[in-house]
């Protein structure tokens, strides 16, 4: 393909995603395809002869559109939503022109720079404390991790590095590698999967603590575990605090668990990665109190924040925690003597190399404007709290626990089997996606408001759907 | 902005794409600004109100451009390539596009899908025994990570976890943590810095064992570093083979290391990132010989095989060691019954959902078709075998050691501190990109044949340069 035919090529490309939002209600949100029914479609070998790039776009609309699941349709509410918006997919576009690797900052100066720029940027509008930027006089600093699972993997490493050091200066003749096996994880048995993973993934034992009725983590309930722990001889190390839990968007007590972490020297990593985009709005800020107390803190701009996968802006307050436990130099890997103050980026992730992941951020932070991006937050949990106010017009169900940002959580009055059925059924339909969950026992569907493009009339769709279902089952 | 803004500015933006590729040669490798030049010229905050696309789209031009290190440039001759093409780049915003996060089947079916079929397509392609294809029979399959470093850190985890399940089983009283503080990993000391952080970020001790003058981990090496960690009560869990190293292109036998791997019980992973695109050339394969004995393979099609960043193909014998390594559940995770044979690719890798990357490797794959790819690759070795000649014939400087794929490495008979001095100037000046290594304990410039774009006459533009340089410092 020729620059001329990709000129082509890509225009139908902005066209096609164009068409594919400005007709995002006209498709089932789920596909009609049976598993394996690529396999059956698709040649079972690569072609040997190159095929025409106008033959490859009818083979996408053709065969692999149709297996689309379509998460920005306005009756998608599954899971947490991911992000998208115009002026993140030029970038992402941009981005994958200029075909770089952010390695060090010769490998390409404004990889690191930009990356630097947004995150204080960022860091700024969501009101974090100022040890965190890298425009501060310390230590601290932001980078863009590919996923909250690997800002929450990175930050558990780092605790151990940083606990063993410490105990080392205590003790000179610690045994390392006795004392890594003593070190103990603390998260909420509400948190994400990807928080426990990173325990299997890290190798330190993570406790999933008992949550309160509302699916917070509370101090008693972390002091408790700790003093057990230390009771067994092993040794606390690292909490993960959730503000905005997967399952009912809960949000852990910063200040409640601070202190108690703070007194134990233990880290304390906070993921929000959903909600953390709502700090942008004052109004949300007291969900996040004690944040300060925080040694990390991540969220997913790919999910709420209007930017395309993958881009999880991560903070900490002492980047040289990063550094000490990742460095691992090469001769090819020199960069120039840099004389300010910028971050070596590979020494604060998992891999070596990045993709220019601040590109996306900076258009849609200049092209919305934070003005533009917090009218999305307030936009989404107004249409959240509308959706629960129509819920609640109608005494079969109950709306439980209170609507939490755009998250609502309902359920037949007739029982668990019934509110499964009820799903299971809408699900066969097609027209709607979501996902079950549990609370204080019960069996609930998670409605999540996610679409940039919902409006009320969609969300009214969305509860005719329920109902009409719930007619039908009879609830 | 609205689609119709989108459609205007993505226009705009492929244009902007094309051009640059079609400029690509006016333009200086390094970009000609000093560290810390974005913070200068960027706000301290992010603006309030929404700005123009248009005025942001200028703003790229103007700021973030001048900082982008030409990574296409044929006159890059860094690390090694990152690989682009134009079908990878359509892909790559259709991608965007759909904007959707691969996590369960349900959650996209196409995204699990066509990572099964372009990966069965690409492992035949490669010559791969067809145990690691999911399209075999058995509990093997392949799986799109994100990076090099990703892959490499999976398989070490799965290899511990694998280690300790054996040994369980031969002893039930077995003390997990006991065993695996015993556990180690072995690789040469040629390895990339990835696979040396894999053990930091895995937990297992990590030898970096003594290359062969060649570069390269050999048989008698490897048994006698077992043998002395077995001597010690250590346990030999995980080596990484290297095909194609970073610094030198060498490629380690897998023919010797394989048999000793086998009869140890020790994971055999083998990263080709690099050099693994050359696979599709049947010539080549006899450097992968006894990839049979291999336990799991990877490498970067974002880098020799015209796939955007990010794409990392990687194959495993048997899937069932990942998921009983990473397998956590969640009930919003449920999944259909599937009935047929499909992977559930979030317990293959580190985060919990990832990109749709398996449609640009299926564009890429059907664009070039298999004849193209060859093609591709095959140029690129010709013009790194003529750059090689151009070098040779002139004595001041030596070609050692012998190329290797798109790598050629050259040095100046004047010693050490001469070769650097030249590279130094050529970096100086911005119109030549590479970086040094060591070979025989000699200094070496890397000079890697990259882009896509280059021709005979720009090998010749590079070597002249090269060659006035060493007249400049009279070499």
């Amino acid at each position: 393909m020729d620059s001329q035919q990709f000129r082509e090529f890509g225009k139908l490309a902005i066209d096609f995603v164009a068409d594919f939002y400005d007709s995002v209600r006209e498709r089932d949100v789920l596909p009609s395809v049976e598993p394996g029914y690529l396999s059956r479609i698709l040649p079972e070998e690569a072609p040997e002869e190159p095929q025409d790039w106008k033959k490859v776009f009818e083979d996408f609309k053709e065969k692999i559109l149709p297996g689309v699941t379509a998460w920005h349709s306005p009756q998608f509410h599954g899971y947490f939503p991911c992000g998208t918006s115009f002026p993140s997919i030029v970038a992402s576009l941009l981005t994958d022109g200029l075909g770089m690797v952010g390695v060090t900052w010769i490998a390409s100066p404004v990889c690191t720079e930009l990356e630097v720029v947004t995150l204080n940027w960022l860091g700024k509008l969501l009101g974090l404390p100022e040890e965190f930027l890298n425009c501060s006089p310390g230590p601290g600093g932001g980078v863009i991790q590919g996923s909250a699972s690997e800002a929450v993997l990175v930050c558990l490493l780092a605790a151990k590095d940083k606990t063993i050091r410490r105990l080392k200066a205590l003790n000179e003749d610690l045994d390392e590698d006795q004392t890594k096996i003593k070190l103990v994880a603390y998260t909420s048995d509400q948190c994400n999967s990807a928080i426990e993973k990173s325990g299997v993934l890290g190798s330190m034992k993570m406790r999933l603590l008992k949550a309160d009725h509302l699916g917070r983590l509370r101090a008693q309930t972390l002091t408790e575990a700790f003093e057990e722990d230390k009771r067994k001889g092993l040794i606390p190390c690292y909490v993960v605090a959730t503000l905005g839990t997967t399952g009912l968007c809960a949000f852990d007590p910063l200040e409640e668990l601070g202190p108690i972490c703070e007194t134990e020297n233990v880290w304390l990593h906070v993921d929000a990665a959903y909600a953390g985009a709502a700090f942008l709005c004052p109004e949300y800020r007291y969900l996040m109190e004690g944040i300060s107390y925080a040694d990390s803190f991540s969220f997913n701009a790919h999910k709420w924040l209007l930017v395309n996968l993958a881009c999880s802006p991560m903070w900490v307050k002492d980047s040289l925690d990063l550094i000490k436990a990742f460095d691992v130099q090469r001769i090819y890997l020199n960069d120039i003597n840099l004389k300010v103050k910028i971050p070596d980026y590979r020494h604060w992730q998992l891999p070596l190399g990045r993709r220019f992941r601040a590109l996306k951020l900076w258009m849609v932070m200049k092209t919305y404007g934070a003005s533009g991006l917090k009218k999305h937050i307030r936009n989404q949990v107004n249409l959240a709290q509308y959706f629960a106010k129509l819920v609640r017009s109608d005494e079969r169900f109950l709306v439980d626990p209170e609507p939490s940002m755009g998250l609502v959580c309902i359920r037949l009055v007739g029982g668990d089997e019934l509110t499964r059925t009820l799903l299971n059924n809408l699900l066969e339909k097609k027209k709607l996606f979501m996902v079950a969950a549990f609370s204080k026992g019960r069996l609930i569907i998670r409605i999540v408001i996610g679409s940039q493009f919902t409006t009320h009339s969609d969300v009214e769709v969305t509860w005719k759907l329920i109902r009409d279902e719930a007619d039908n089952i009879g609830a």
